[in-house]
């Protein structure tokens, strides 16, 4: 019950947040293709901004299910991801714009950094609430792709300020790293 | 479960989608019925997407109502399908304020080509978890109304720059063609 | 299931459409009560819209509760219904800024009319699919006040080239009406 | 079943509400980190009303999962508590932009304040409906932390006009008080 209003409620706020983003497109003044060409740079911030929210969704999606209890904690951890996730549309729209200043690729970075490490307070935290020997806290492990991901966002903040193409390497990376979704939990909720 | 969040995200999603197109319709300035009739491009445009979206959610509705299992791949054909309708307010907003202009009409029928192919990708991923013998692949069977679309789909495209009269008619025809829900689907999945 | 997920799918609308009514109401640019005051039109009009899509969602609630089959037809009149519905932020922008023009008002009218149209289409397709001898059939009944709310809209989209304070009068009379829940619905469901 | 639609229909509201606030923070026209320094007063006010909707819907939350029956009364003292929410991103926009200026100060501090009396007014609808010997009339008692809140908001809309810190200081506080969970309520049902 607390569960599917919690499952409910997060599913809303990242739907809009992932949909949002797209009041940031405005379509071109003139009817000339080379409108569309101009705003390639957004649509590219656009296009990883909405796949790096889908791995989000998808694995919030898997540790949600594998949750066993609501407590206090885990709602606040919840909302404090949705808090960082819900400043996507702001960086994406910033970096967009701007696509070659350094100051905004490393503040978009910079939301994604602070949302991996809300993430990763909220699985610690329903790990904390559901037991260390939980079939969760199993499954995530080492979570060494957690730990990768939050070493190429700090990585990609700094490389801002060398050569920006680094930093879009680093968030393409980790984009393509989560794009296969968490074998290590899926398989055991699969198999419950 | 899976199946019910998977339901519920892209409920919300294809929800904000089509209820932000309506944000684009800005009301005159002036309190003259002329200002309306400046706007009826735009309403009509908005009409249209209306219909197609709503189309897509009654389609979306019967083909995951009939899924028998959520794989990872269902998951991210999903959010495929939900990032290429995320850019129809973008597409409406263009056509509608330069409805006679090849372009933006052909940006538009591309949009919608898109859609169709990623849900016939959503639709063939579905049947490949499910298996070849399932009762959804023999309900979707050849697809004639998906090929048919897709085709007029790109004849819109390549006529927007003969006379974009054919491509209305054609975005028009294909939104009659699906008003009838999937009968093979729904009419198999009823009797369930 | 058919019917969870057409509620879900209608309440994410309906929310939306009652919230980003929101959006309109821009903050003044200086920090003076002057600038509220300002506003108060475009506040009153915030305020009779999301009565009456809180009534519509209220209303919805107690007829897709009484519902015992979903049909194709009954899938489109709902999205017909949302259609219409969607047009009220559009046509609250319009009048809270243009508030004693008749044009504005009479196409307020105008969207509440084919609101009020689009409900009753609503409520027939289900009473059609559910059967004439449906608990619905008899809890409707004759629609009493299905009926006033038509003839009120249409007096006020006429009344409005008369003397606007009619329409106003007569849209504030039409929330009182149905501001108590429909309590022959009501009551049966709740006898189920 | 009722109770899950008013539940569904309140998180979409509110998760609407919660992230379109997102919307009014526009990025700077410039790359420089001083066009973010120079928003730090709206993010301040995003931040501070994030964490405050999301008590709302805490409270909200255990509130409803306590309850037992859904009446009509219940349904629009509900609807009345969304209205006064929907209102907070509107004062967030004022005072963010406005943040030394005692007038948005204290109009967000009206809000807030109807807020508060909106949900005390839906507390009380609930356990009139739920009877005096419920579970949840007994969890609420004297309702402390209501009291305190309400005295809290009313006191920081006076205190605008004298310093506006203590007003800051007052919405900061209310928010502390309120981020543990009512255990009172949440105990209670946690042990049903």
């Amino acid at each position: 019950m607390s569960k599917a209003r919690l499952e409910a409620f997060s599913d809303g706020v990242i739907a809009i947040i992932i949909t949002i983003m797209v009041l940031e497109l405005r379509p071109p003044a003139s009817a000339e293709l080379a409108g569309l060409w101009h705003m390639r740079q957004e649509m590219c911030a656009y296009t990883l901004s909405f796949v790096l929210i889908g791995i989000y969704w998808n694995n919030h999606h898997l540790l949600v299910s594998a949750m066993r209890r609501v407590t206090g904690a885990v709602l606040w951890a919840n909302l404090h991801l949705l808090f960082w996730l819900s400043l996507i549309p702001f960086a994406t729209a910033w970096m967009g714009r701007l696509p070659t200043n350094p100051i905004p690729i490393a503040v978009y970075g910079t939301v994604l950094f602070l949302d991996a490490i809300a993430y990763t307070i909220l699985q610690t935290t329903i790990i904390g609430a559901d037991g260390r020997g939980s079939e969760l806290a199993r499954a995530v492990g080492h979570d060494f792709k957690g730990r990768i991901s939050l070493a190429s966002y700090a990585a990609a903040i700094v490389l801002a300020f060398v050569n920006y193409w680094f930093s879009y390497a680093l968030f393409i990376f980790v984009a393509l790293l989560w794009l296969v979704p968490d074998r290590r939990i899926a398989s055991r909720t699969a198999a419950q």
